[in-house]
């Protein structure tokens, strides 16, 4: 089974958006074994999307719109739809009804262009969209199936989540397919496949191994799809054995893994700190607050987390962390010397029982030939005890922030694992 | 003159890249009036190439292929462009030599791949890459340009600059396009939309304006299609008269906008502040450090910043920030009195000449019948002058996140408006 990915609208084509729902809607689609074959932009001409439309159903069975139906669109999109689909359109006083609700609970007036958001071809499905103001919509035609979702990427990944998916696993997938992910930091993606050469001549042909890199992490992805017939046990089988297989994979480079399937590094870090019921902090310069928010974008971070001294100045450094101000004269604020004390100052100012502090230079400026840009400083402190480690990422600003973050949670994680298992690493 | 932007490659249809090559080329080709009409991204097998190119050629006049020539690709791309223009395939010295010197100077041995990177299509105009392995190629047939450029985004940007721009101005008299952006934070799309009813309808036909939503922001677009005959100066009227237009646009919503084209609200305000000669700090509890981040993610900001408290525990706020524990008990964290303290406390502590602050309840849990999740205080001082506001964004952790980062930093922008010229707002 596969599947045709199409925007609709012109801010795609003059490329003042990045279009990123494409790829997540791929993965999500992979995932339950839809293969997209194909993607494609148009403008948001009626005569641009109707050839859209029907180039891309006639190269695949699933076709998912994204794009063109906000309220200042015209409903172009949605008008062409109807007319391609033969269908009237008419007045959904459900979603009229959710859209007031909406605008009644954020306190705010409804525009009156929300009449024609509930306005919808009769030919459609209708996907209740409950992040947002436009319906999705659901046609079938020939046995194929074509989905309009709005392009803002929540409302589409709601959209998708809660509506498209089901209906395509229920519609079109029988075949069982399983996947198992691990996930790593700290090492390259030839690195690992080096390592991993053995491993992946053991595996049959029906099970696959996918390296994903993202910066500072790679993830591992076995899927298994079911080769033969097809049994009521089939996917019991061979999630076993997906599962086994898995195993083996987590021993081969158990020091790099540090979660599975749609964990995060941040996550896993605040579980370990919960069950070891440790407080923590952060003392962060050239990450500017980074690590911090990536912390604190998971739902119950302040069971654990005490807070950040985002210290870009000498004198924060000194004055919140307690850094002596001969460390920094002597070594430099990008130096062992000082991101220890950093770590240590975090310990004992912002009140926790362990602290992440990173110092470096994220560039473009600010770098010389002893400390060229992409030179980071991390260290991890209990009080008691601190490691610290250098390394020298690249010339990219934003990409030495996100490694930076990557390296300094997966120290924390692994400075955790020994602090209660002495014979792990 | 038109263009369809084609990428040739599965990681891009697995969803394991994100295609920002073709926002970047949009960009480039609208500046010199080439409008892309269409972009597709096919898998990389001959019978899909082929039919993504014809298909690209029967939409536009310039078709601009990305991607599918790395050495490891088996050159399928090369020879189906060399099939479908019937050409010949020569080993090309100058390239090998190139590409041989490229590797010396890296210090690696250069892999036998190589020679089949040297080996081309012979009725190719070569354009040569000096910063990597895979040339470029430029093909034309019935008064339609088709170059196929490596994917890698610095050899495409390189490649793009110095071969493909230039030749495609000097080969193509094209109609003037004339793009102006303004950037407006604080209000919705359709709250924007129904202000501008009365000045969208004093725009001529060949004048557009689009709405590009994002969180808490929306860029508003005009862009200017010169309609008639062209001539030497029609491009200097034309960029006169959407600069009018643009010009009139900011004054119908003057409160909403801070910023044009490639801007950033975070770059705005770094700005003024250099401007203004002031420095900045954060206190933040629930956006937990990403309004530090999002200010340190611009280079430069150690300009003016000094650093950021991230108080998520009311220990901290109290230790760091200075705010009376008698404040919190009274009135919660999240309160105004409190945010109020919390930004007074942040020029205090952190040296800063101004400082943001901002506590809420980013949610899923934390809310109460009075203080429901996604309620924010946000709170600017000069350590002379405080101003505190309250918004009640939504349910997402996430997007409550970005709206308190977005409105925060409006908030102050604001504000440095306010200090510098009383009579605006």
């Amino acid at each position: 089974m596969n599947a045709h990915l199409l925007t609709i609208g012109d801010e795609i084509l003059i490329g003042q958006i990045i279009d990123t729902n494409s790829a997540w809607m791929s993965r999500q689609l992979n995932l339950i074994g839809v293969s997209v074959n194909g993607k494609s932009s148009v403008g948001d001409t009626r005569a641009d999307i109707i050839s859209g439309i029907e180039h891309a159903l006639s190269l695949a069975d699933i076709v998912l719109i994204t794009g063109g139906l906000g309220p200042t669109k015209d409903d172009i999109t949605k008008k062409t739809l109807a007319d391609m689909f033969e269908s009237g359109m008419s007045f959904h006083q459900e979603t009229f009804d959710r859209i007031s609700a909406y605008f009644q609970k954020v306190g705010r007036p409804m525009p009156p262009s929300m009449r024609d958001q509930a306005t919808l071809p009769d030919k459609a499905i209708i996907l209740v969209n409950k992040v947002g103001t436009a319906a999705g919509m659901w046609f079938e035609r020939d046995g194929k199936v074509l989905v309009s979702l709005p392009g803002v990427p929540f409302e589409m990944e709601y959209l998708m989540t809660n509506e498209v998916l089901p209906r395509l696993k229920s519609k079109f997938v029988s075949r069982p397919i399983v996947h198992r992910t691990l996930l790593t930091a700290g090492e390259g993606e030839s690195a690992i496949a080096r390592r991993l050469e053995d491993f992946e001549e053991t595996l049959p042909a029906y099970i696959k191994l996918a390296y994903l890199p993202a910066l500072g992490q790679v993830r591992l992805r076995l899927t298994g799809v079911w080769p033969g017939e097809i049994h009521p046990d089939s996917e019991a089988v061979l999630t076993n054995e997906v599962e086994n297989y898995t195993a083996t994979l987590r021993n081969t480079i158990g020091d790099l893994v540090f979660g599975a399937e749609i964990q995060t590094l941040q996550g896993v870090v605040g579980e370990k700190l919960r069950a070891l019921g440790l407080t923590l902090s952060t003392a962060e310069s050239c990450t500017g607050g980074y690590i911090s928010h990536l912390i604190t974008s998971e739902a119950g971070a302040s069971d654990f987390f005490t807070g950040s001294a985002v210290t870009y100045s000498n004198e924060m450094k000194i004055s919140l962390l307690g850094v002596n101000p001969e460390t920094i004269n002597a070594f430099g604020a990008v130096s062992e010397e000082t991101v220890r004390e950093m770590a240590e100052g975090a310990v004992k100012n912002l009140g926790s029982d362990v602290a992440i502090a990173v110092s470096g230079i994220a560039g473009p400026g600010g770098g010389s030939p002893e400390k060229p840009v992409g030179t980071v400083w991390i260290a991890v402190s209990n009080g008691a005890r601190t490691t610290a480690q250098t390394y020298i990422f690249g010339r990219d600003r934003g990409k030495n922030i996100q490694m930076a973050g990557v390296y300094a949670l997966n120290m924390l994680n692994k400075f955790l694992g020994q602090a209660t298992d002495p014979g792990s690493r």
